[in-house]
């Protein structure tokens, strides 16, 4: 009844497995790319509404701009179209004609269009006609939308042709001020990232090598999977005056001077739902966060015997009607009652592969009983997972006990995340020999397994030849940084910075 | 400071101006696309939230499908290739290479893709593959989505290449089941066409040649905007079998035979927010209905000596904190304090144009003696538009209030929808007589101007050619025919079906 791989066996595997058994996405006939499905889809809308009320809170209204950019917008800036121009799809005809019964594409337009990778190109030119003076400024904009970049090596949710996302995009009559902007969604996406996804990360700035094509700093957060890997879970642009000059964003200063102006973007995508699937899901497949669960509660009807289907239902329903004034994380709790005509033991199974954090099974003698059996999937497999309990019971502590649910996960992973940043490793010989190691499943809190490393980081150009070359990757420069001197882990030269190193998704 | 022009100079340059000056979107560089900028992407999160909820309540749930259809699932369906082929964008290239300094497509794909025009293509792809047995069905989704289809002339939220859309796809074990679900869906769009956007329409049965590629039968929701032209504002296709065919959908049902699914689809798209706009908005500009304004109520400070800054704030803070418990159509009261540094007259004069329901003014003496200025957009220009109130008389009616607005702004339009539909006409001279003349702005509750006729169709084929030659579209079949016998109007032959004529968007 568990996944057909563990963790142990083959973790690419697994991960697959959860996803399919979880059914929430699937490969789609369209090459690379993937059909979110209800379960994948319903966490999604999850963040979306989480992550769309803090965009608003700090002062960001949506807008939507068209997802064809004119090819001559990617000229502008060099370093942008440099970054995307290998995994663009491009738009070069408006019709389809049906030639001896076969159909092809006809009528070529006057200029290709790309489907937006992303889109500081075509908002920078809406800014540039919107900007005038510094009164008009800040303008801070989100949108939520669908972006192509023609991946070779497509994974579910991690990396597919189209996938969705949200990318901000806000320009500044300042320096200072487009910074700030810059640091603060990183903070709303670490956030987003702990409290909604109990998915730990580390804030940090990215080396040069690994910038956004165009910017000026690119800020980024790292999450730890169980493997060990890092997934970079969101990033956050600060783009100077780079985009503001390619597309001549000016406005008149408070001395009546003409200055390019100072712009921003930042995003996270459906990837994140990746992130949570290898920060929580187990052998017995995936586990949601109740936060962000479709559904945080399901009940499923043991029927034996035709008779008792009535008071069965009745009893649900009456516990499911008390349930409905009920809140946890400031919403209303989110319940559904699994009548489909099945045997209820593949139904439990159902909900415990896509990982609903309370599965509650009601039969003719809990009714008798006014109780329910409660399946907490956190701890399925364990003495606690399963406890009988009364209605009362159940109904006064359940907002609190999603919510520690929600913190048991978080701390979890933070405690993975923690113990496997090693800091002891000081030479090049001990990274390397490090490193040498494949990831593997890091079994839970227990050390070892090669994971992150924390270390020297000379700050070289000679260092990304090196990183390429071990597959590994400066996943960012930590904002906490110590200031002391050491010995790069790449080069063994002087070095100050410190530097997060790992594999990564 | 009210629009340009009028409604009664030129009711499109009207419309242009209304949706520029209440700052709701632009034309884009992007050809024939559009920018939707905060006020008009606000309204359509609005309708995308009471509709959303709505398609849940019937069972229905969110899936995410590729965007790009691999051009061989058009040459399945024969009506709906030749339905789509003349709008559609094709992607052949998946990167740019730059020669000579300048950039260009490269990198040919296999197949070239299409960019989804709808999806019953590709989701049927999905369905066939999902759907083994009568227990899989029904399957019920609906996505959110962007879609593109190559309008030759585009105009803002009516026709541009790219627009936002829901699109809802089912599949049924039977006949019957699949055409209950597609007038199912019509109800729901209707009530929310007439709920939340106070738009009354009338429901029917498209005829024959106006039919969605490739379905049976099409029913739509038609209103009828303020210069007498009908709006399409929502379509729902019950497709029969036509769709398993091509994708071989089958299931094996009770009697353990393999037979053809039914499908069915149904859309809404931001078209519905030009409908809201030639519904409702006047020669000032933009009145949005208050269930989906993104603001209900905006309070504006006015300033006269900058000692008052503090206690106006104060009291206008104090003001919004007491309606922070105050509901309207079932949601929490959407409060906006305009704090800019700028005239309050410019900004009392911006709300209006951008159709605020509710736009309140205080100043130091409004502090004072306890109360505001209440300007109700509705009855801008009205005695009764402008009213001061006291404070606790404000917050104690504002749910009430804003419901009544909404009421209001229903009723007028009904009304308009009522007295505009000329029964009278019976022969097909009278009726060239009738369409001889153009559209005009109907000034409100007159009747005379040219608008929709309710009257007999004959249903010959020949028909379709006279309706061209007229530029009269026959907007539907209405649900409720009267059975009578008749003449058609546009033939003179004998006829039973009623059927609604107008011009249209």
């Amino acid at each position: 009844m568990v996944m057909k791989t563990t963790r142990k066996q083959n973790y690419p595997a697994w991960y697959q497995d959860v996803v399919s058994e979880a059914d929430m996405a699937e490969n789609s006939v369209s090459p690379g790319c993937m059909v979110i499905k209800a379960w994948g889809y319903g966490i999604w809308e999850r963040v979306q509404h989480i992550l769309d009320e803090q965009i608003k809170e700090t002062g960001h209204e949506n807008y939507y701009f068209p997802m064809f950019i004119p090819l001559s917008f990617f000229q502008k800036e060099a370093d942008h179209v440099e970054g995307f121009a290998k995994e663009m799809a491009v738009v070069t005809h408006s019709r389809l004609i049906n030639e001896d019964g076969k159909l092809k594409p006809s009528s070529p337009l006057d200029e290709p269009l790309i489907v937006r990778p992303t889109s500081e190109t075509i908002i920078a030119d809406s800014f540039a006609k919107w900007v005038k003076s510094y009164r008009d400024l800040p303008i801070l904009l989100n949108q939520w939308a669908n972006v192509v970049r023609w991946e070779m090596r497509p994974r579910l949710f991690l990396r597919t042709r189209e996938f969705l996302w949200q990318e901000g995009h806000t320009v500044h009559s300042n320096s200072l001020e487009a910074e700030e902007e810059t640091k603060r969604m990183l903070e709303v996406y670490k956030n987003v990232s702990e409290n909604a996804l109990a998915m730990p990360v580390l804030q940090g700035r990215k080396p040069e090598h690994e910038k956004f094509p165009g910017a000026i700093d690119t800020y980024c957060i790292e999450a730890m999977m169980q493997d060990g890997k890092a997934l970079q879970a969101g990033t956050s642009h600060f783009l100077g005056q780079n985009f503001a000059k390619s597309a001549d964003i000016k406005f008149v200063n408070t001395n009546n001077e003409l200055e390019y102006a100072y712009t921003t973007s930042w995003g996270v995508s459906t990837r994140l739902i990746g992130g949570v699937i290898m920060s929580h899901a187990d052998d017995n497949g995936m586990i949601v966060p109740p936060h962000i669960a479709p559904y945080q509660i399901i009940f499923i009807p043991l029927i034996k015997k035709a008779d008792d289907r009535e008071k069965i239902m009745e009893y649900i329903a009456k516990l499911q009607n008390e349930l409905k004034g009920k809140t946890a994380f400031g919403e209303k709790i989110r319940v559904k009652v699994d009548g489909r005509d099945k045997p209820s033991v593949d139904k439990v199974w159902e909900w415990i592969r896509k990982g609903a954090p309370m599965v509650c099974e009601i039969g003719a003698r809990d009714v008798d009983s006014d109780g329910l059996m409660v399946k907490e999937r956190i701890f399925f497999g364990m003495p606690e997972g399963k406890k009988l309990m009364k209605c009362n019971e159940f109904t006064a502590q359940i907002s609190e006990r999603l919510e520690f649910l929600q913190k048991e996960m978080f701390e979890k992973a933070k405690k993975r995340l923690e113990n496997n940043i090693r800091t002891d490793i000081t030479t090049p010989e001990q990274f390397a020999a490090y490193f040498a190691n494949s990831n593997e499943w890091i079994e839970d809190d227990k050390k070892g397994k090669v994971a992150f490393v924390r270390g020297k980081w000379c700050g070289n150009p000679e260092t990304e030849e090196i990183l390429k070359s071990m597959k590994i990757t400066i996943r960012c420069l930590p904002f906490d940084q110590s200031g002391t001197a050491g010995k790069c882990l790449l080069t063994g030269k002087d070095a100050t910075i410190d530097a997060i190193y790992a594999r990564s998704y």
